[in-house]
């Protein structure tokens, strides 16, 4: 029975077609599995994970990401870290800590991962200081589905607060990937764009359009949401990061939407790298500049974005694409994973709550 | 002797380190040869064009690129054709045009091609109906490599007048390849940063740096300004094209400087794809916006940016990088290769000539 419960909140939900990972649990096994994405689009490789350790390597190496996705993975390693404690005179909260500390030292910008912990920590305190194995594995493995199932929820109502400010057949500019790989399934923006979509087939309205942005230098975009729209036949445009302006100076694009990685008590926002030019070029053309995310990607606890930390990725993400050298050995290069948004760039905020115009003031929402 | 000199016109030229052609002629040998700029900087493979055709294939395929250097090249291989002329009843003009037409059938946006091919149509023209093979190649190669020297000393001039705007230790940002690869030799832009790395080393003040943005789809800037400005000692930071706004954002740049392949009459611009978007963040961050060119980039038949053709170039070259596909099969794809900024963004234009600042008017300069 746990079992099936289990599955039906992964990528075998029909209602969910594409997600970045699964909880399994049959018989012996007891594992995370994750879409290695970076090997997509070119081969869909499942990846099994069954302690916490694993997880966090594959959260540090980018098998998964994406703010909710790596929330959601997190919790579910300590879920399988739970699975794994011995009460032999140790402590139970110790012990959770130590994994905790492990994922929470994967990647600095996204607020998710915090949150998601905090979350399990939470269960974890109610369950003492020596519960038995049983007892903390049902517990963590109860509250890591229920952030999954809670993102999916989430992302779908993203969507429908989204899509209700989008005309038929809006033509909208997406980077990075905010969508079903980067969440528990459906996305954020993507899942704006998803909800356009369904309404347009059902109202049999003008289809919506979207320009992707390939998102270098790790190409979130032409691997990733070039993948998923063509999944689900939403016409999609493949675009240099460096192009966006020139399609929105031929008025060609009507709104821009992107997903975040930590949104601040003041509207802030960090996002993929190449998401502030985005929000400049945005305001410089008169275009809405919208951004989705779940509630738990607020960071109320951060007052501005001059707080939030920018991970600098490695050189060679930038330098190399598929082993082959695309620049002279030695050259010097920065790789800041992120950027900041001001919110007064952002013309809207969109959440599972409803969606949030400026001034902004996230304090209360936690 | 005519091998010597034309030999010391090209990359022999000890005050010319980089060039990407050549002209040779020894024995029986006569030939343009071309650095394949498209296995830079992997590979220095110099290949060689014995006839107009083949000039027009090299430039249609990107062995060679750059506003001027594909005038140059065109120009050489209007030599090349004047060498295969055969006198036996056929028009002298008829013949120079059925090359000249080859020639300017390969690339739409950039003017030197045409601007080239114009002067060397004035040459033919000044040869008459019949003129003798010998005739007729030597005054075509003199002129190819006039426009060659000229070119390279335009540069050097560019490069005095842009440095004079520029302080010591000035962090400039420039975009594509506007260097001694796209030119008769020096650059366009990197003529101005050559100016001022030579400026420093000269008075000791301060280094120039420079932010390289990587340029997508074609990565000039990674391949070609990376290894150019390596090969002299040249601070050089490669970055993503959508870093530039993060870097200007954190006060780290101060100045855009980029090259040109046609200027309107208005000063408007064509460039390299992500020029524009470049020209609008540099305005919203207060920072100047240069352009540099040699008097063959104006274009006073062009009144305004709205008469420039885009090329559009093949989707592979978005979608692949090394043979390797990045994104999934039969994703759509736009390609513009150049985009327009118009001249109110854009803070001066810098040429042989000097310095301008708008109103740009250069209906006069021709």
């Amino acid at each position: 029975m746990t079992v099936m419960q289990a599955q039906s909140l992964g990528a075998d939900d029909k209602s969910i077609p594409i997600s970045p990972l699964r909880w399994q649990e049959s018989g012996d096994t007891l594992c995370v599995e994750m879409l290695d994405q970076r090997l997509l689009p070119r081969q869909e490789l499942w990846l099994r994970y069954s302690d916490a350790q694993g997880v966090a390597e594959a959260i540090r190496t980018m098998v998964i990401r994406g703010a909710p996705a790596i929330g959601i993975a997190a919790a579910m390693g300590l879920a399988l870290h739970a699975r794994a404690w011995q009460p032999d005179g140790s402590q139970w909260l110790a012990s959770f800590d130590q994994a905790a500390t492990l994922l929470a030292g994967t990647r600095p910008t996204a607020v998710n991962l915090f949150w998601a912990i905090e979350r399990m920590r939470a269960v974890a305190l109610r369950l003492g200081s020596t519960p038995s194995r049983e007892q903390a594995f049902l517990a963590m493995r109860a509250e890591a589905l229920n952030i999954l199932a809670e993102d999916v929820a989430m992302n779908r109502a993203i969507g429908e607060h989204g899509a209700a400010m989008l005309p038929a057949g809006a033509r909208i500019l997406t980077h990075c990937n905010a969508g079903a790989l980067a969440t528990g399934g459906y996305g954020t923006a993507l899942g704006v764009i998803r909800a356009c979509h369904e309404r347009s087939k059902r109202d049999g309205t003008a289809p919506i359009s979207v320009w992707v942005d390939e998102t270098r230098p790790y190409l979130q975009g032409a691997r990733l949401t070039a993948w998923e729209l063509m999944q689900e036949g939403i016409n999609a445009t493949l675009i240099s990061d460096n192009m966006a302006a020139f399609f929105m100076g031929r008025g060609e694009v009507d709104a821009v939407i992107i997903g975040a990685d930590r949104i601040a008590a003041n509207g802030d926002v960090a996002n993929k790298i190449g998401s502030y030019g985005l929000a400049v070029l945005a305001a410089y053309h008169k275009l809405p500049f919208y951004v989705a995310a779940p509630s738990s990607t607020l960071d109320p606890k951060t007052a501005s974005a001059a707080q939030i930390p920018i991970e600098e990725r490695s050189a060679a993400e930038l330098t190399q694409v598929g082993g082959i050298e695309l620049a002279p050995e030695g050259i010097s290069v920065r790789h800041p994973a992120f950027d900041l948004t001001p919110a007064s760039l952002i013309t809207a905020i969109v959440t599972e709550k409803g969606v949030f115009f400026p001034p902004y003031s996230f304090v209360s929402a936690s």
